[in-house]
């Protein structure tokens, strides 16, 4: 048997988890990551593929990297391409009365899904659990998922194949048969290992997992999916990502910065550009003039705040179309018969 | 710093919630039991105050002491006296086909306390908690619920006064809010001190609680108690009892039990004899002859069977005319609208 020394320092480690997101020194370990949560690196091949089921290029969060790693994802397209369909499945905890920039992230790259494999989106908005996490009423809970709601269908989504519903006002029935058959399967010990639950958590907590996984499950919506229990699930999701200080990779001076030119890639203004200018072109005239030299930070940052900007205001003026009758018939308890169409 | 020497013989402690009753050699300490449920003895006063209230003589089960001790039920008293209803909550965990007799005894107390009070009732048909307990399916849970309800409504509830629900049928809306709002306010430290769940119970054991908790809650059924949230809620209950063996307090030969009489205290066709035959004198006349041994422990015993066989017999009847279309009618989510009457 081996002493263990109380003093040997241990190495920071990472925690991702719904709640939590913190890293070691050198930020979040994509690769630990990819690895830990038993997922695989999407790879050039499989981004060909989507565009070659999907006959149309790949989104440029794809093409990019921002979405990076998948589980069982192939399986998905294998089935596809002998012309079974699947189902999407993400949602938003309503805590704040209108979604960011990054919140609006994982629903541009699931609008894209939907429209490009033509396939139904249900839209969770767990109200239940952010009325159990932050300090919310149960009405205040409900207002703010009603909000984002409104933020959700201002991206763009197929009205004929999106469920958007709020657990407060959706719980019940078959959805709650699988969150009892779910929480059958999970002891208190691996909930504490998954989400680092502690013993003076309230068992709302410890009670809500279920709850965010039987969407995954097409018999919790029978208005929808009856007769197709076997029909498979594609999540997209985004894990939080809480950027305190944006870094330049450009020099202090105009002077240096000609002279040596930015470090692409620490450089936040060329990640932002990476993932929000669409035109594949542009951007590497960018990135080739800001590394050389020709092109100076503050150029970059200005080309950035346009783009930001362009996006922002066409995603307001797309907000205030929706009207509270779009938002009642998105979350209509009803049958979607175009839903693969 | 004292060391604790193993060896120690610990008192045996008696363990009692809804999953498991043990007890320690002298079987169940009532008065302990009463005391660490904060609760009071039901005294004679309460019980007269009872029989003046509702203009009927008490139930022999509260007579007679079956029903023992309460909490708050003063309170309701008081209110019921200025002319405040209340309603009745009790359940029922439907892990087999039919209810014995012990299963029985708080349905026909309730029937008297909704009779007696006029008030309306909600009875709970926990088949989720019987699914995570039991090695059962949803279905088959639910199936034993309905049947479970035919015995039920055998008692000869007023189906004008009566809702009963199963879990996996009526879980959702206001009820699935208040069972969030319950266990945002229990811990699992609370839950564990209280119900002894261990770290590999699965969460749907430590999600459970709440559910059961919420039917005492008015706002629970907006179709029977909408505007009439301040309503208070009045539980019968009983806790478990595994009688392995009946003991007679008889003497082992007729001659000597016409010598010496029967010790009633530990005899249990006595015991049941008491909560069974409704018969004060009666019930004297028979205590009086088999304590001074001219009665025969035969006798008693003949004489529990007749009482016992006929009580049985009126259930298995009233049972066999109960209708699935009077089930679907007190399953039925409605208005009730002679609740009070």
């Amino acid at each position: 048997m081996t002493a263990v020394a109380p003093e040997v320092e241990k190495e920071e480690e990472q925690v991702v988890n719904p709640w939590e997101v913190s890293a070691g020194k050198g930020g979040i370990d994509y690769d630990k990551l990819v690895d830990q949560f038993g997922c695989q690196r999407l790879d050039a091949a499989t981004i060909d593929r989507v565009a070659r089921l999907t006959g149309r290029p790949p989104h440029r969060f794809l093409r990019r990297g921002l979405f990076f790693a998948h589980r069982d994802f192939n399986e998905i397209l294998d089935l596809y391409e002998k012309g079974e369909k699947f189902y999407l499945y993400t949602g938003r905890g309503p805590s704040s009365e209108a979604l960011h920039l990054g919140h609006l992230v994982p629903f541009m790259f699931t609008k894209y899904l939907q429209d490009a494999f033509k396939v139904p989106l249900v839209i969770q908005l767990t109200d239940d659990e952010k009325f159990l996490w932050k300090n919310l009423t149960v009405n205040e809970s409900k207002r703010l998922a009603r909000e984002n709601a409104k933020d959700i269908i201002a991206c763009g989504f197929d009205v004929e194949k999106t469920f958007i519903f709020s657990d407060f006002n959706f719980v019940g029935g078959a959805f709650y048969e699988n969150m009892v058959k779910v929480a059958r399967c999970v002891t208190y010990n691996k909930a504490v290992g998954i989400f680092g639950f502690s013993q003076e958590d309230h068992i709302g907590k410890i009670s809500f997992p279920p709850v965010q996984a039987v969407p995954s499950f097409p018999s919790s919506f029978p208005h929808l999916f009856s007769g197709m229990e076997q029909l498979r699930c594609l999540i997209p999701c985004a894990i939080d990502q809480v950027n305190k200080y944006a870094f330049s990779g450009g020099q202090d001076s105009e002077e240096l910065q000609r002279e040596l030119g930015a470090n692409l890639e620490v450089d936040v203004p060329i990640k932002y550009l990476n993932f929000f200018l669409e035109d594949d072109n542009e951007l590497e005239l960018i990135k080739k003039g800001y590394g050389d030299g020709s092109r100076l930070t503050v150029e970059v940052k200005n080309l950035l705040g346009d783009v930001l900007y362009q996006l922002i205001e066409r995603h307001k003026r797309a907000r205030a179309q929706v009207t509270e009758e779009m938002v009642d018939t998105f979350m209509a308890l009803r049958p979607l018969p175009n839903m693969f169409g």
